[in-house]
């Protein structure tokens, strides 16, 4: 943040492109700086006027008498880079670009935004746009903005702030949550993002102390690492990441590419990387409300069990169905639990979960009662988090309710939401005491679902971050222990070499051997049974002439089977070249999978694990991580499989080695990230996991021509 | 709704259980007639009153002077027969039971129930609830209600109707629609169901012209073809109904069992017939409230093409987003629209789809422009639907936007939506024009998306139930042409006469015969190759002691084979008992599927098909419809399926016929339908799909041990 100070919290604001058209972005500025109040100086520039809004006007920034921190341009786009040279000229340290017509316009505003930052780089002078509505720092009234972000009524000061590539459907998200009585600290729309990107402005946030929580909206990032470094901070600082990445489908891509011309980056790998930082993923405005009125809580339930009481059957039905997806339970409570519920519940209401309080119970006169049943409740031990149904309870029962919740909930960890459908007029008092409590009153049983699932995610990520070692510290250690690239950096690999390599880095390999003819030595060197196979580029389909032989035992088996295939051969396909027989160890058993790492231009290596042989095509059944990562999530990828099932042994056959694969996957992430300047890609493929152990029957290192420079050591 | 008239429309109403006491459900009753200006007659009942809120009130119904034609019971369980007794010999047609304490709370409630039900029964009164809150004809301010039904402030009158079985989650979404100005005709919450349930009451809405659509919650049906035969005459009326389906999961279905002590029956099932009549599925509060926005412009979209125009590129990015899972795209426009286009639009816009508007366009100078753009949009015939992003437009523009489509919407059968994010007190102006002109108003891109998308589903439902034969006329039709059934009246059935029955109905079948050793003749009688198999209840494996022969394609190779595995046999397993030899034919390549029949309690027969072999666990891939259906239908189950991939061609083999399983499950429907009184269930497992045709090369019917009474013809 410091190093963003002056932008966030200028002590003067040029603004240029001033003009007696109020529909001006630059007199849309000067007049949100004056009538907000901004209590900082504000210069308007513009050569034809000497006044603008009872202030002194600017013939150009360089004009100006006093220093300035922040110059706003809304000049046409082809006088923006002689405003720049001024502003370079006359040191200031930031400008924010309203004015558009630059990369999304074609080429001549490619070359316009080039230029723009090539001044900005030469002279140190940080840029916002272009092609933006700006910003806003809602607590000290800085409107570097135009549009929508400037218009009545002014936002409620608070501590979310929201940055957003696209002004006006990030501002629809600001409105969204305004309307549910979120404040906001800072507005950021940073349009093309030419040289300050969202995730800098995500890092800069981190270090505000106004700011609590971060809603931003992206379309694509040129740097997928510093995201998940940034992620990982956030959630080292305990300030969420509300994130909707826009253009995850094929044409939602399209439409952002010629929206913004955005790399979107791969769905799969942000979506990965949400995971592995705890950035929560929002999908909807109403979304982004719930969620934020749950995170402000600060509470995370440390399992998925749920206490579910009140005063509608059907809420809690309709809460279970939404739960049981996202991994809630209405967790059995215990005998002592339903001894002390059954002296405050009446008869015909219902003591185990969903505990049904009883039409009416919500009243003042129960308020012992009901802080009773709160309290057993949330003493039970599998129980994590608590949602209580007020449904259709109108004024006077939402008062004694959200008064004994306001009173226990600062006396427990657990998280407790309300569902409330009493028209928000009606219960004022009451969520103004819920407000005050941080209880987060959700309008359906299902969204209040939801939130808590989110909750649940969330703490989990921050409990993992706790567990492990800092990624980032293992990420720069393990650059370290690199050995292996002299190997690769001869250029292309054998799938013998690859496998080698692969072998060394800890992933298990069938060893195999290529001969020319009958071979003594090659029996002792492998562990049978073997397979051999005829190696020619002229004999595609081995098997057909018989090139193959499989589950050889003896040393007899294996030099018969040599000669064999090698004379089938020479009869079937006598124009072939032959360039030997690849005798392996065979592989029995087991369940294919597949492995892989890709070196992503944006995200750096990625590694990939799926369902292999047919299922790969059936399924599309795979997981991602962004590498290295432990075994831990190794196994969380694992589980993320619909193959997973099989692995538990499916129709009575032996449960496999999903810890194998774990491990196996770990290795792959850690060989990946410390080659990733000399790999391209990697194929596994076939992986088998067996009832003991994994072994790549295959393998293929493909080194990268170039080094990738995104992510070089 | 005739045989309900004097339910809904009561011209005088008992109201027994009134007190001093204002919480109690009759007292609250009395109050909300009196409170809204109830037309009719209200006559309070309690023997201890003179007087109850200024109104004579009588000792019992049986001394109330004029005739009721409504009696609504609040007293207390115990005392609900007595008042019911009454009312019968004063011939009261209609009762509300609001009182708790019967089959949700033991034993001894599930007597009383019964009891109730006799009555009713035996006077031909009849009832609805008990244990519910009652319902509400707001239109003609009945209140036979207590509880959050009769609370302030009254709901709007409108056309909507709400049935529902929980009666505080229920009120909650009319709550949360209410709160988004839906108006309402009818609510009722049916409680217990004993008498008149959720499914007679849709129906009869259907009969009420001042409904226009139906939203309903239900936790369960006992008559799931009862819901069907409503579901396609709603359809056929144009009467959409919106459904919540309470208790999917299993904690779910527990904690319905628990509170209404609801049969849920199978999600799966309720999701075929959703899909089989048009009822719209709703999952959410708001999803409700958007969708009946949606529907209230009456207007079906074609295609899946949409045309999406506006003010903020990201909007478009995020309707792509949700819309394309939905099966919706961003169709591509023709020349001649972008030319119409480009005449409108700024040059630094996009007449591309999504069309960029550029900031700043809907405004009032801009109004002829705009029209000249959507009327291009939408006579481009790649265009079915159209989503104009206001996002956060103000006033003046929403309006100047407003106007213009509201002058366009009445000459297009072509949907159009609007998103605005502005806030609804900044553009009520606006909003009442929409809302005049039924242009739906969605507060964001992603939620317009998913509006068009049901608009679209909805419409295909219409359109194909205009296309095929009406369903029920052919279920009828279809009963009389039964002569399988003497074969399957005998009892048991082995696979070998199973395969045969389904073959005579017209499902492909492999054949078989059991040999008791060489047999010339078996060889002449089967299409090879042939697979021969030892048939004894004592060896369970039969590959492992030599007892199974592949592939056998010579009269010879059959014969020795025969003797080979009798030999084996005897041999290996001296002791076993051999009942013979069974020959088959062979069916080699194609896909393994399995398909079945379920003859459900709630459902009746439901076709079942899904991946077969292994994938039948890992994938849990299956696609149901209640029987009977046409090709047309199976196509769309086959559709549905994961495994669908594999049979267009996995991995350059041929493609599979498709067409031909669908006619094989049609043909199971109608022998299931045909059946439905002796077949409990049919498995055939498994179904070659082959590049030509579909063979079962196993299956098993087994028979009902007793008639199934809800299906019976």
């Amino acid at each position: 943040m410091n190093s963003f100070k002056r932008l966030f919290e200028p002590r003067s604001v040029a603004v240029v492109g001033v003009s007696d058209d109020a529909a001006r972005p630059g007199s849309q500025a000067v007049r949100a700086l004056l009538k907000n109040g901004f209590a900082g100086k504000v210069y308007p520039v513009n050569p034809k006027y000497e006044q603008f809004e009872g202030l002194k006007c600017y013939p150009a920034v360089d004009h100006i008498d006093g220093p300035v921190d922040l110059v706003v341009i809304g000049v046409p786009a082809k006088g923006v880079l002689a405003v720049l040279e001024q502003s370079a000229a006359k040191k200031v340290p930031f400008a924010v670009v309203l004015s558009g017509g630059f990369r999304e316009s074609g080429p001549e505003g490619i070359e316009l935004e080039k230029k723009m930052l090539t001044i900005a780089r030469d002279s140190g002078m940080r840029l916002i746009g272009p092609n933006c509505l700006g910003f806003a720092n809602i607590h000290s009234n800085v409107y570097a903005a135009f549009g929508s972000i400037t218009r009545e009524p002014k936002l409620k000061a608070g501590s979310v702030s929201l940055v957003t590539q696209s002004g006006g459907f990030g501002y629809s998200l600001a409105l969204g949550c305004a309307a549910a009585g979120v404040g906001f600290r800072h507005v950021i729309a940073t349009g093309n993002e030419t040289d300050i990107d969202t995730v800098q402005l995500i890092d800069a946030l981190l270090d505000d102390p106004e700011t609590e929580i971060i809603v931003a909206y992206i379309e694509g990032t040129r740097d997928g690492r510093a995201l998940l470094n940034v992620g990982r901070r956030a959630l080292a600082a305990g300030k969420p990441v509300l994130l909707w990445k826009g253009g995850v489908t094929e044409q939602g891509a399209r439409a952002a590419a010629s929206h913004t011309a955005s790399l979107t980056g791969s769905y799969d790998f942000y979506r990965a990387l949400f995971k592995q930082t705890g950035i929560v993923e929002i999908r909807e405005i109403h979304e982004a409300v719930d969620f934020l009125k749950a995170l402000a809580g600060a509470k995370y339930p440390s399992g998925g069990g749920v206490g579910v009481m009140g005063v509608s059957g059907g809420s809690a039905i309709v809460f279970a169905d939404a739960g049981e997806p996202e991994g809630l339970s209405l967790c059995d409570l215990s005998e002592s639990t339903q001894a002390r519920l059954k002296d405050v519940v009446p008869n015909i209401g219902a003591v185990h979960n969903p505990i049904d309080l009883t039409a009416g119970y919500f009243s003042a006169a129960n308020r012992e009662r009901l802080k009773a049943a709160v309290l057993a409740t949330l003493d039970d031990p599998s129980v994590h988090s608590l949602c209580v149904n007020l449904a259709t309870t109108g004024s006077a029962g939402s008062v004694a309710a959200a008064e004994v919740l306001a009173g226990i909930a600062h006396e427990t960890d657990k998280p407790v939401l309300v569902f409330s459908s009493a028209p928000a007029d009606q219960i004022t008092p009451a969520l103004e005491i819920f407000d005050r409590a941080r209880i987060p009153v959700l309008p359906s049983p299902s969204r209040a679902a939801r939130a808590i699932a989110m909750l649940k995610r969330y703490g989990e990520a921050k409990v993992k971050l706790t567990d492990s070692a800092h990624a980032s510290e293992a990420e720069g250690a393990a650059a370290q222990t690199n050995d292996l690239s002299d190997a690769i950096k001869k250029g292309s690999l054998s799938e013998t070499e690859s496998k080698e390599i692969l072998a060394a880095a800890g992933i298990p390999v069938t060893k195999d051997v290529i001969v020319e003819g009958v071979d003594g030595a090659v029996f002792d060197m492998l562990k049978g049974p073997l397979v051999v196979k005829i190696v020619s580029p002229d004999i595609p389909h081995k098997t057909e002439i018989g090139g193959v032989k499989v589950g050889l035992r003896t040393r007899e088996e294996l030099e018969s089977s040599i000669v064999e295939v090698l004379e089938n051969a020479r009869t079937h396909a006598p124009a072939a070249r032959i360039e030997g027989v690849l005798v392996s160890e065979m592989v029995r058993g087991g369940f294919e999978l597949i492995a892989g790492v890709v070196n992503d231009e944006v995200f750096g290596p990625v590694v990939v694990v799926g369902a292999g042989g047919i299922y790969t095509e059936l399924l599309r059944d795979s997981a991602c991580r962004l590498a290295p990562f432990d075994v831990k999530t190794a196994r969380e990828m694992v589980d993320e499989l619909q193959c997973r099932r099989i692995m538990d042994g499916a129709r009575g056959s032996a449960a496999l080695d999903v810890e194998a694969v774990a491990q196996a996957l770990s290795a792959l992430s850690r060989f990946a990230w410390d080659n990733r300047s000399i790999v391209k890609e990697v194929d596994v493929n076939p992986l088998f996991v067996l009832p003991q152990g994994v072994v790549a029957a295959d393998a293929l290192i493909i080194p990268s021509t170039t080094g990738n420079a995104k992510t070089a050591p």
